[in-house]
């Protein structure tokens, strides 16, 4: 269960209004990588775990202060919105380039359909939706995708900060690179506990059986392009991070199964070829 | 550019029909984490890739591995089409409740678009689609993402082969949870090489400087749930990943910005409040 | 900004497994009348409100509980999921057709995906997404679409009650119901108070001019398939609910303009007809 | 069954191009509440409409009508497209900075993919789909949504009329919102005929019985934020709309649940904790 | 502008209820390939014609009856939902493993979401969308994918009618069967008339100048993969169909471009490599 | 299985950055027609043929071609969006009106999400999903799709052609219109050699049989809109082009089915009417 306060974690007070932004700065609100993501994954897993403690608790606290960051950046796009050119002829009136500039980069539903507010949608306007978020239930896969989350979140925050010379905005964003700073750092932490306290190792999952793998495999770097640039990695050669073994490098991909040859489907299924028991054009008894 | 060789990498060949699971293993063909996802994944990274060299040859021979495992699950899905009832009659006519089980758990489209192949969607229907991937332009976020994208594919692997008999599927998927396991491995690998390289260093995006962001927060753990067992873990004190500073703990949140009120909106956008310059029934003035 | 409580609002604990009733209930956890739909969009329409005082309160405070609600039905879907069967072979080893049912009718993707867990998905297993909430800057518009929101989600809670006997899982439901009532009554109750106040009117929105309008077919219902049915409701003559008018009842639509002509498009589109200037095989002289 | 006659039911001819404003225009068309929407949500709703008589042909005369306005908006799409610059070179040779804000503001598909006519999607480019509509069985909760639709696309179109200064557009938009006007008037009326016909009651649905319901909290708003503003409204005090009850306020969350700890999953599906039987670090026996 | 009429084109009644077959035929009704993508698609095409005449009206008249398809469909769906058992619980009650198999079979949003009628969704519940049509302007490309629809609807029609025994739903998949094969070669007839006419030849756009296009590969095929069957078919040698050439075989594809390397990307997008003028450990100099 | 050559098929340098083109150029890259449809639409229909021999060969021959292609379009992609302004700011310090449109028509992702390279979206943003593809079993509706996949393709690439004139990507377009320009020749006359083969004829499926269509409306043309210049079109009269008949034309549609009564809903779905057994206000027992 939840509470709300109507403070805003950090202040969210543009200098000046910039349609052409706001439609920018959804991407970090409502993209595959935005604060409506980390939010929505982080309280699934937390609301998923099955083991209580300090893990749900960290789960549940940095999903909730998420859900504060998309208030901070709705608040924000709400304000650069205002005073916005409505037509091509308001713009032109102007003579001021930076409006048809701006005009042109923003987005119409900002206005046609949220009335000069937010939208939980990228900055193109695409919607947010589920399939952004994973709670898979094993923390240690979770906790690698949490890292990514925010390594992609931050570099998106930095690529906006030199988007924009507006001093409010770049003060929120500020706060926002600090706490990316900060969750990177933890989840990288969270990784290292896990494997203090036994519970998870690379590979995910630890607990498959190695007997049950293919292992001739399953160390060896497989060359499947002209060159062999890659060969001169950590990847190709010596032992391996989970340290079970040394990577091998094979030059060449080895095929191990000839090319097959589909049954033909059940007739009623009306494919080609269409018939069965009959020789086709090219020599196959079908 | 491509050429196709007629072999498969490994062979796919079950030992006997299920519409069930051949609806269950499209999680790892056209889900959020499956092959269409890693192939399409490592190849814009590779083509986006700017650096010449190791780290651009391994990304495009990895991603030309992953077509090919594309192509290898949509033979299994294939043959594992073959021979199911088409209708509820049918079903019903033999006296098996497995075949009950099968037809309610298998996926229409299989049969009506696809007349028995694979489609690229995952194991409830839904379409593939682009947002699955990405290619940020910075390599330690993108090989994050990939070591993730392994882990999420072989932690669903590893549950498809609890839930087939079938002695010719769990042979394929043996052989995908070994190459996850290489996958795994290699891109911990590449992390650790591009830092010895010189490239990146958490947090992403190294580069950034420091000094522009908002340090008060940027190592400082916030308590936004009752209960502080998220204080007992290595995320809440003692050194940070990064090797930049010290964990601290803030057990309550504190706010930074007072209610934000919003201006009023242009007024022919005809919000609420609708008109400028008079009082509300919140006696705000507009 | 939010502070997470760990009590449940409500108790989520089903009296015993079943993964079919899971997939059901996805409905109204992530479909489009779901309690995501209700919590993001009472939340949306709160950050965006620009007014100030008990309209913004009442906006934060239901769609803080909705997220609540989300919890609630997450808990109880990871509950309902507990020791179904993982496989065909597994199901059919027991001789129990219920299980057969169950094994159909579940969500693979909450065992594949979800290792055992709720997803940000529908019934059918497709993502919730941004496009289903809306928050217009004009509250009575909203206002009624939360009604809406609230007697779809009641419709469908109440459906699902007749679609299970577990009496843990009726429980929840019939809380949920109750809050469904409280909620239908309080967003009729908030339109009477926007009305009182003098904020909005029907037609939304009131401060269009009405003259601006096209003012002949204001008031005109209109006839559009065989069959006059349609002139025995109020809504066909007698005075129009915004008090303004009678309603009029057009028998047969009439045309107001002829059949249009394109122009031809610019001839660097390529399309039919390909050339300008020149008669075509119909006569039209382009 | 349907036929189309080939005069439009209201003019649609600007009086010049402008693909920037042809791009927001799409928005009523193809976007969440534009005449693709209400056209096919009324005639879903006529169509699974099991009582005869004048709702039917209510629904299917209105829904007929609209797919006539889908018509008039590309038509008007199509001739607003007329003669934009194909190019930025294009644009840059006329000295004239409104058509660098149409270059940028216009949708590229309108030209590549279309050929100079319209799209079934909304401002932004994203396709209309099927989960804009809902016809849900019961008419007073669909009604309750047509009137939400006709008042967000009156109040879209109101907005688009100020974002273009041409007569013609202008025009058509003129008789757009008299419709609009119209239909909300409409279904408001058909809301009261429902309950003048006794065939449903709010809240929605009338026939669950009440003591099913959790009765303690079906007339309690509960403030979950802090302040008490909300507590100022119709909402919190005074006779419920339905006509049943007094609303009361709950001044604190009560939680009726304690914190729900959840049985590890099943050990194949490979979760976190992984194995079952053991304490774990925070000391829970699995 | 349409009229609608009450009666059918079509009886679209079955002789039981058979909610596993209901979900099926969504397919057609909401599917890639369905009557909702038909009617829109020469809808649209319709009233982009920017050509009055034949192949406007044609293509009006075609679309009008295909909505009338859709609403058959509905028809026959909300028919076959009725008396489906709606839990577990009744399937199990009554001891017939098919009950079983139509509950696992069937699509739950169905009765939760449309208490017992149709969605605009496909045989997995996806909802239909506007990417599925296109009109692009330019007839000839326009009529060869309307026969592909007609061609892929009447192929999931005939798979449709063997998932079946009802008479009546059998009955009415006979009518659609019917109007495909009249549509697939009325669209055939309307290539030959835009021929005759003198509008449009292949390749599609006829009017792109062939001396504009890089004429060595614009008749050669290409052999991308191990073996040379693909030599043996009518696309590799003889006279190509658009009469303007021989075909030609390339037995291995001839690179036109050396290896690229990108430029480095502007620093401040934090790419990799993330600075510019010093040498990679790669040895490129950025 | 696949291999990669690290060489360009074609050259993929433009003379000048151009971010505006670049978000154009997308829609050939990821959208509905697009490289990637293609690639993955003959390799899922190559590797679901069932027929081995020259039909397999030459749907993987084409399909990794494709692949090819995608990796073409990206690079310039890459390419085109290096040296734009980031912000509106810069954009407006340049006097230079084109760099305004091209702030505005640019696509923001392409910086923020993708650091300068290309997506997998179209040219308005939206991701490419597998729903775009189809390997339906049935050779010969594929063929028709392909035809119209390459005729759309080529179509875009044309109208691309004449929205830049930077020398370079002509040149490129060049080479892609005439891969075009074989690709269309290549399916018909793999349309031919299915026919000349005896595996599939006109209408899809052949093998249907005759008898079991409703004939009476086979051949027949129904004139469902005012007008009858339908009637002058070789789909109205003369042979049928698959040989079989004659067209007919019918001037007015016949109904074959009385208005439809459906049966009342399940009362526990809540549906309008809410109970059985009573008259309704229409007079009609349920």
């Amino acid at each position: 269960m939840f509470s709300h306060v109507k403070d805003l974690q950090f202040e969210a007070r543009p200098d000046a209004p910039d349609a052409g932004f706001a439609a920018r700065l959804q991407e970090v609100l409502g993209g595959k990588w935005g604060e409506m993501t980390v939010a929505n994954q982080y309280l699934f897993q937390g609301w998923s775990c099955r083991l209580p403690g300090k893990y749900k608790d960290l789960l549940l606290d940095v999903g909730t202060e998420e859900v504060g960051h998309v208030e901070m950046i709705c608040t924000m796009i709400a304000r650069l919105l205002d005073g916005a050119p409505l037509s091509i002829q308001e713009t032109a009136a102007e003579d001021n380039p930076m409006l048809a500039a701006i005009y042109g980069g923003s987005n119409p539903a900002h206005f046609i359909h949220a009335g000069g507010g937010p939208l939980p949608v990228d900055s193109n306007g695409v919607p947010w939706n589920g399939s952004y978020i994973t709670a898979s239930g094993n923390l240690l896969a979770d906790f690698h995708l949490n890292v990514t989350a925010e390594a992609q979140g931050r570099l998106q925050v930095a690529r906006l900060f030199h988007m924009t010379d507006d001093p409010g905005v770049k003060q929120m964003l500020r706060f926002l690179l600090a706490r990316d700073t900060m969750h990177q750092n933890m989840w990288l932490a969270a990784i290292e506990q896990l494997k203090e306290d036994g519970l998870e190792e690379m590979p995910v999952p630890e607990a498959f059986p190695d007997a049950e793998q293919e292992n001739s495999v399953a160390y060896q770097f497989i060359n499947f392009s002209a060159g062999e640039e890659s060969a001169e990695g950590k990847w190709a050669s010596g032992p391996t991070p989970d340290g079970k073994a040394e990577f091998s490098y094979a030059t060449r991909p080895m095929t191990s199964a000839p090319e097959p040859v589909l049954p033909a489907a059940d007739p009623r299924l009306h494919g080609t070829p269409p018939l069965v028991g009959q020789p086709t054009p090219d020599g196959w008894r079908r």
